[in-house]
């Protein structure tokens, strides 16, 4: 396969999949994300290794179908998975259409893996089974439909939603969602700097100012589950080593 | 650490964490899935391993609590994530109410992880910027909120729910979805004798006839997305080999 789109998980280096990390290994060329850890980036001896951050998404795609076209090892690594909130399509598309061979090769996704980090299960027995994940800002500026998410059973996860938590958990609020409703934001979870808040809906806002992003933002019974169970979390702030 | 809840992956052993196997490696008790594979679980050379199967939930939290208080190197391998219907949390639980110190080693989602090996995003941009997951089940046999999911939008995810998927395609068009709306069922993926079918809301209980579980349902635009730009996807039904 020449072209893989590599989810290279939320951060840790030990959070990579054995595949993902037999193809950074073996790659002629790396495009990475600004989050993979540089653990990660380093196991790509001897790639030309580039930055995805000084590039605009039309050029990423345009250097994947360049060197895939010359038959190069290339791998793409995104944080998290390719496919959720990570524009992964897009790259494939662009390879598709290219008549380039390609494989995708799923990751840890921040969705899953930092709530779980945090000792917070998105579902649980009796507790809530229906989960559903948004971002804080709509693709098209618009606000959230407060409204019919009070209304949504189970965990609620906001992506992408640290500067408007107020404004968010408000809107929840008003459109009847508990004050009292248990609320956490993640910070940075997996990567150096790791923090997290517990609290409400009423208090989250507060708690969490001044927290840096990336965050992910649980809300729902979820939050306590295992906090009431006296549950301490390990947050990993430092990332472990990589097999030789 | 004395017990670790692991996360396996959706089944394809390349698909394990690093982290995952290193733990699987070194422990003394493993107790794991049924649908891990038996590649990885062959990796526990020296240990003494239980397939949870044959116990209770019960059963599996005392032989954990058991071996943990003993400083044994326990590792309680799942399918996918312990946190997305894993019922880790109630592991985690009982390890804490015994007092035995224990870690949380994320995995794979079945949620995350099938769908992109299908290529399926989850999420794209100006396509889906919503995810809404459920069980086809509800814990007290109740029907689904048809009403509601109707009209949520974005992609929609059920676990578990093949065997009643006849009865929610027809209650979400009755509530107003699309009959034309694009559906997909992924039987097994990344599970020797993976297979999927795609169509529409109402042509996919008669395409997903007398398929396999586990699998995962996808409603929703994003199911076109990569197949409208002609991307031919690799269902991977033979495990690839662990490095040695």
């Amino acid at each position: 396969m020449s072209v893989a789109i590599v989810g290279a998980g939320p951060g840790d280096p030990g959070l990579v999949t054995v595949r993902a990390l037999e193809l950074v290994r073996r790659c002629e060329i790396l495009v990475y994300d600004r989050l993979v850890s540089s653990e990660l980036v380093a196991q790509a001896v001897g790639a030309t290794r580039i930055a995805r951050e000084n590039l605009t998404q039309e050029e990423v795609n345009d250097l994947l179908v360049h060197h895939g076209r010359r038959g190069r090892r290339v791998v793409r690594l995104k944080g998290g998975d390719p496919f959720i909130y990570g524009r992964g399509s897009e790259e494939v598309e662009a390879l598709t259409e290219a008549g380039v061979p390609h494989e995708v090769v799923p990751g840890l996704s921040t969705l899953t893996a930092i709530p779980g980090l945090a000792g917070i299960p998105l579902t649980a027995r009796g507790v809530a089974s229906q989960l559903t994940v948004i971002t804080g800002t709509s693709g098209d500026g618009s606000d959230l439909d407060y409204d019919r998410l009070a209304g949504t059973p189970g965990t609620l996860v906001i992506f992408m939603g640290l500067n408007k938590l107020e404004e968010i958990a408000d809107g929840l609020i008003l459109a009847g969602r508990s004050v009292d409703e248990p609320a956490a934001v993640l910070s940075r979870l997996s990567l150096p700097g790791a923090k997290h808040r517990t609290g409400t809906l009423g208090t989250i806002a507060g708690l969490a100012d001044g927290l840096p992003s990336p965050s992910v933002i649980v809300i729902g019974d979820v939050v306590g589950v295992l906090a009431r169970a006296g549950v301490r979390t390990a947050l990993r702030s430092r990332p472990r080593s990589l097999p030789s």
